[in-house]
């Protein structure tokens, strides 16, 4: 994942107010380019240049159902960029939880030392 | 969250490989500029200003430590980009779970009209 050249484009695409408050009405369900402008104070060409950027980063995907552009999320582009988070949680809680292991052994070695030698009982190793 | 100021910056500094690769590093625990450099093709400049990028979103925190630069992650600003869309995700399931719901409802309909009026049991509705 580390060059993956979709996040340089799903990043980038977040990067702008007016598209995440795209993405953030698309998460609640597929929306027409209207309604994607509502809440936006910008023209409609506009809102369709940042609809573009969001579908090239493989965001959102838009089809046109009769006279009506309709939008929805793409769950892989958002899955990835997500993901990508969630890795970077994961080894800095498991750094946490080394840290945590080794406090606990020196507080053990502490208690140990203490109580001299009389427990046999062997100190717990994570 | 929805104009939020420093989630731009959070996410035009993600939308760089390089500099996901420093983050990525910073996930395991503090280092040093030269340990961010280590596995990328640049110079130390170029690095510096990745640094730069990273610390002006609020993502990654330094200071001098004697001649060594000591790098660290800003939990706050990866909190609230995780945050984004974990946001994103829990709209979109609760849609999800009402879809779920009303076709649940849909088929307890069809269920009874089939059984004709048989049963009183009221049918679910979440």
């Amino acid at each position: 994942m580390l060059n993956h050249p979709a996040l340089d484009l799903v990043f980038a695409a977040l990067a702008d107010p007016s598209r995440r408050t795209m993405v953030e009405r698309l998460s609640r369900g597929p929306a027409s380019v209207s309604d994607l402008a509502q809440p936006l104070d910008m023209s409609l060409p506009a809102v369709m240049q940042h609809l573009q950027v969001l579908e090239t980063s493989g965001l959102v995907r838009s089809e046109k159902s009769g006279r009506v552009r309709m939008c929805r999320i793409e769950s892989t582009a958002f899955a990835a960029a997500e993901g990508w988070f969630a890795k970077r949680r994961a080894s800095w809680e498991r750094r946490f939880d080394r840290l945590e292991a080794f406090l606990a052994d020196e507080g053990a070695d502490d208690a140990t030392a203490a109580r001299s030698t009389k427990t046999s009982k062997p100190r717990r190793r994570r």
